[in-house]
């Protein structure tokens, strides 16, 4: 089929160049990479280095905004005049223009921390770049991916059926867990206005939001009451969903939580479960922030059933300290995953012959297509630090929490002016000044206010806080959510420290500070 | 509120330490960290380095499989045996067991490339690990990602009200463009069953998938017939929504394409519009592959009509060279963009007054709350190499298919046995052995197999394949897509070269090989 012919090949190229009139160059040469390394990597130890002195803190909101005026800088032609100096002074002030979320103090919302073995992960997935997609276009580092999946469905409890799906985060993991309920339980041609989803009040609202992105009304989703622990209660829920079935409703899903982001609140999950295979509906948990303590003795324990739902969120970038980015569905069945998500489509003819080499490829389980090889981030630090570190670290995680609860509970009896709330079910306590006799909520949630100001700004730890139920109202609560691998005890120590120098509660005549 | 108690602090932290038994791990030395820095650059700098020398190629599939079984290794408590540089051993072998997606011969699917300067940014916000879903908690970080959104913006012709999102990818991206037109023309008890959307068959069928994701079943998916350049008919498509009106359907949207996965065909924008606009139903164009082309004045002409529509999705990590893993929606008027995702929650509270800064929350635009820092990784190369290297790069896309095209061509008039298909819409050439008189179509999708394998192992530039209709039925067809930053004139030289080489056509008499 032809020869090679030099010259008429160099011609070629040279008639083709002279149309093309430049070549332009996004590509770096050895040096400039070295060059935009090095810098990025300064930037790198700096803020590493300066985690152990600072463990919380940053600028305040409203200087931050300001840096983010003054720093943003237009879009050119041209390469930002500065260069890689006036980059690295723009990236420096956006870490201190933020909040601490990678510090060992940062107790709020739900922290992650971000491995840095799956930093340098994703330096090498984004340069080598591999289509992932499909396990033909990139069989090892699709099987990479698949070992790591497999691994944590068996850790979860789940047998060799199951199937799992690697995604942006726990908004999407429950999207398509959602999703994947609707296409096992409903026909396409059911009219989704008549089916109804059960979940709690404290379930994340991104997993109601989950059920409304799949075209389910708002009006389909039943929010069924809590206990004091703030757990879905199970009777409540086989009475709403019998009554919905006797008035012709179509109730198919319930989507139970497994660590609530409010409280660390673990839903009865197989009381649950009984309900739902009673009345046939797919049981689905949320445990994008408690999940991962299935790693430990402890966690499994108090997560006892989760191994019975259909399936399971959890979010490696929380439970497993990973960088933002990484959420985590697990189908007991992988059937129904495959089933949901499987496509095909004529552009990818070539790859049909690879589908029996038995290494799941990730779009056949899910709705993307070409993706980030997000396997690899999960799978660099467990083959770097060995799976026993995170379990240890998530064992640390439900001690820490225990010693900050008992700590609490301690001030609160010798008369401090603090209200905690029921013991950790995983690794956030919540607390707050109680309401005084008398006094309005916005009076309370105000003085709360004030100590989660007190404390952050202590530079020590960093809180948020919540809105809990109470018989007299919703109250604002402090929460202090201990998750990151960098939190370890002397943060709870300092925490403890500024709850001891609270004043007493004025009605604890004994004490007096 | 309390002093500093030292001896208290330190018993009990003390005290904390007992309990909890050991220090968990999980956080890397300096040392330990320049130890991984330099293996995985070390990597990074092989691969790009041997990126000169192999243009394309790899292992065989069935080669790839079997590395990928014999490097699997098993997640143990332990940390892997061997350590960092069995680490590397597996990641070098999975590099080669998978498709050659970022060298400069690769023309396969829709090729990206991944900038180098991307990989190196998603390195730092990986370990800075900031919370970027809401501006308050980065508004530095937020500020950078608005820029480059509002920046892409007006780059594809629209104004001030519009909005942005980036994505994990294009499917992601239109899933969200989906949901935005269902949530501005239809009600949330629209019944799901009686709408339909308006497609063309040659549509990426993510594009479909992202219908049936939000609830939408396959029966309200309508697909208008195309022209002999694979445009979608504008007059069907008015036809078909007149009689579904006609029918008591609701038709609500339609999904366009400004450069097809098969050919790069572009519908016609203007004509759609007038459409869409005459009848009141969302015009969303899913410009995933072509979409980036209007940062080129050439492309920019090609996609007129572009900015008329409601959304837009496009791939930074196709037509902007990243790594995979980021997609960008823009919507024309953004608040129907946040009245479709905003939402709140209890424990954002603290959050509540930052909304005024005016800065957009990624949160309130899409269904995503933990989010990766997507911004940085467009911004960065935007900084280092100034947006004229992309306008350049892409114009020089345009103009390589050009000549690819006219080379072919000439080729095929020479008498060789090729039917090259119309003139590149973009940067797209598809092409195949013509079918011979009372030839099967099986057997001429048997030859093109062969002409494929003949392209593909010569090591100089890697095609695929997809189907395309013509009158005899649909024929495997191949097709060169010029995308990578990397391919420059001497890719399509190699291929014309390749080409050149072909057997005569059998009914060309004149001419002999």
């Amino acid at each position: 089929m032809g020869t090679h012919n030099p010259t008429q090949f160099q011609r070629r190229i040279a008639g083709i160049f002279h149309r093309v009139k430049q070549v332009p160059k996004l590509d770096l040469s050895r040096p400039e990479r070295e060059e935009l390394a090095h810098a990025i990597m300064q930037l790198v130890d700096e803020h590493l280095g300066a985690l152990d002195s600072r463990r919380s803190g940053g600028l305040s909101e409203a200087a931050s905004f300001e840096r983010a005026r003054a720093l943003s800088v237009p879009i050119n032609d041209e390469p930002i005049e500065g260069g890689l100096s006036k980059i690295q002074e723009i990236l420096r002030q956006g870490i201190e223009a933020s909040l601490p979320t990678t510090g060992a103090g940062y107790l709020a919302y739900v922290p992650g921390g971000g491995l840095v073995a799956s930093a340098f992960a994703d330096l090498f997935s984004d340069t080598v770049n591999r289509f992932t997609g499909l396990a033909s276009a990139a069989p090892l580092f699709c099987r990479l991916e698949a070992d790591v999946l497999a691994w944590l469905a068996a850790e979860f409890g789940y047998g060799q059926d199951a199937r799992g799906l690697l995604t942006s985060g726990g908004s999407m993991a429950n999207f398509n867990a959602v999703v994947t309920a609707r296409s096992t339980k409903l026909s396409e041609q059911t009219d989704l206005r008549t089916v109804t989803v059960y979940t709690s009040s404290q379930v994340h609202h991104s997993v109601e939001r989950s059920v409304t992105l799949a075209g389910i009304p708002r009006s389909g989703v039943r929010t069924v009451p809590v206990d004091a622990d703030m757990k879905l209660n199970p009777v409540a829920l086989e009475e709403m969903i019998r009554a919905d079935q006797a008035a012709g409703r179509l109730p198919f899903l319930v989507l139970a939580s497994a660590g609530t982001t409010n409280t660390g609140a673990i839903d009865p999950l197989i009381d649950i479960s009984d309900v739902c295979r009673r009345l046939d509906l797919w049981l689905h948990v949320d445990g994008a922030y408690g999940g991962a303590f299935v790693l430990s003795a402890e966690g499994k324990r108090r997560l006892a059933g989760i191994e019975r739902a259909d399936s399971i969120v959890f979010d490696p970038h929380k439970g497993m300290f990973l960088p933002y980015g990484t959420g985590c569905l697990l189908v007991r069945d992988g059937r129904h995953l495959r089933d949901a998500h499987r496509e095909s489509a004529e552009y990818l003819e070539d790859f049909k012959h690879g589908d029996d080499q038995r290494i799941p490829s990730p779009t056949e389980y899910g709705p993307e297509l070409s993706r980030d090889f997000r396997g690899l981030r999960i799978w660099l630090p467990l083959m770097l630090h060995g799976a026993q570190q995170f379990r240890d670290a998530l064992a640390e995680k439900l001690a820490l929490a225990e010693e900050l609860w008992e700590g609490a509970r301690r001030l609160q009896d010798g008369g401090r002016d603090l209200e905690v709330c029921g013991p950790p079910q995983l690794s956030t306590v919540a607390f707050r000044h109680p309401r005084r006799p008398g006094e309005s909520t916005e009076e309370t949630d105000r003085r709360n206010t004030v100590l989660l100001d007190h404390i952050n700004r202590s530079g020590r730890v960093f809180l948020s806080t919540t809105r809990l139920p109470t018989p007299e109202g919703s109250l604002l609560t402090l929460r202090a959510c201990i998750l990151s691998f960098r939190t370890h005890a002397r943060e709870v120590a300092a925490l403890l420290e500024l709850l001891g120098g609270l004043g007493p509660s004025p009605d604890h005549p004994t004490e007096r500070s």
